[in-house]
């Protein structure tokens, strides 16, 4: 039984994938992708998965892809302790958190980085450098998203929407925790490690809305996250990311 | 055991829930909601989902909302034929789809349908009554698509981005058919489900991309659908639209 994992920093879709199969106790040959040098868009990753995105599984020659399909797939073809409630309208709740993170939690907190970062980064880059990289990018969509984004062509509306979606992920998360310990059926699941993907990021890039203060419940939750074993291994993966942060 | 579906036409989402329920055979009570005047922003509709969307669930008392959760429960929760492949990775696959159609292929081609109708709709109205209407909606971030769709504010980035989609959704779809019976698993599945909900205006409403001569086994894929006894039951539940579009 081989099982490869293609991954980024213990952060977003990759951490979510990392959390699940450490959690699960899956013996896996971590591939590590550094999105910094756009290592996903190499040709010989692209042979994998065509996307160029991250991560991507592959079980016994058989590819995997999209974090949310994957953590389905660790939690049915492996042993190990389930990731899913019991019952199927419990599990229908957490599908519903798992996709509310695909669909609005992770797009806003992503759009709203790379209108704060991408312009930078690429006015840093020699000319012509950023333009190079773009055009490796394989799917149209997030090629024009990058292109916009590094010249500052999001419009106020689409900041205005995003920032909205933030709060009300924000508001939705604190509710379902205030008098239970996790998301979904009073335990851990697939949707605590979907929203904690994203939400880890939350008190350091958007304090206002994640604090002490103002949702006590998700902060204390955060910390009952990374004291789980798995998580806490997920977590511990190379972060070249943070290196280079405090590097620099 | 009671079961009780709130649903609109047969088309999009209700659509894909009306197929999984008959081809499942589950005895169920269709409560129609009439989109066309707006009874899914009723108040007693409200107090069953708090979103004003369809469908909605209800089994035993418990609440369900979300076609793509929806119908991996009325799967997993009921007797009758699996609609889910066998094997976790063909699983997995399925869920691709399910996903895509989510993520890009409905909101592609109801953004693309707003923006063709809503602002005559909205014009044909007398003075106030759209905003009256538009005030109902719950959720923010559907109130400022409708308002902006009524505008014809979408910026043709966006309109450019949504055709780019579902030409793109109509390569895959024929790619995967050929050869195939079925999108997944050469079975019929929650992915044939979920596209042929939106894929079944294709021809009509972009007959340019599905077509006999450029998609000749998406065309016979619709066809086999249809005559599913369990799709031809669900599409023969009450569509005003269509008659309202007769009357016309």
């Amino acid at each position: 039984m081989a099982v490869d994992l293609y991954h980024g920093e213990p952060g977003s879709n990759s951490l979510k994938v990392l959390q699940a199969i450490h959690e699960k106790g899956v013996p896996f040959t971590s591939h590590y992708i550094n999105l910094t040098k756009f290592e996903q868009h190499d040709p010989e990753y692209l042979r994998i998965n065509p996307a160029g995105q991250v991560p991507t599984l592959v079980h016994d020659g058989r590819v995997l892809v999209e974090s949310t399909v994957i953590n389905e797939y660790i939690d049915d073809a492996f042993p190990g302790p389930p990731l899913k409630p019991a019952d199927p309208y419990d599990q229908g709740l957490m599908r519903i958190w798992t996709k509310y993170v695909d669909e609005v939690f992770r797009p806003s907190l992503s759009f709203l980085a790379w209108h704060a970062v991408i312009p930078g980064l690429a006015g840093a880059m020699p000319e012509g450098a950023f333009e190079e990289r773009l055009a490796r990018i394989p799917l149209k969509e997030k090629r024009d998203k990058w292109a916009l984004a590094a010249s500052g062509g999001f419009t106020e509306r689409e900041l205005e929407s995003w920032r909205h979606n933030l709060a009300e992920v924000t508001d939705r998360v604190e509710q379902a925790l205030t008098g239970h310990n996790w998301l979904v059926a009073d335990r851990f699941t697939l949707a605590d490690i979907a929203v904690f993907a994203m939400a880890i990021s939350m008190p350091r890039s958007h304090g206002h809305l994640w604090n002490a203060e103002r949702t006590p419940h998700a902060m204390a939750w955060l910390e009952r996250m990374k004291a789980r074993p798995g998580v806490a291994a997920a977590l511990a993966m190379p972060n070249h990311t943070s290196f280079a942060r405090a590097e620099g």
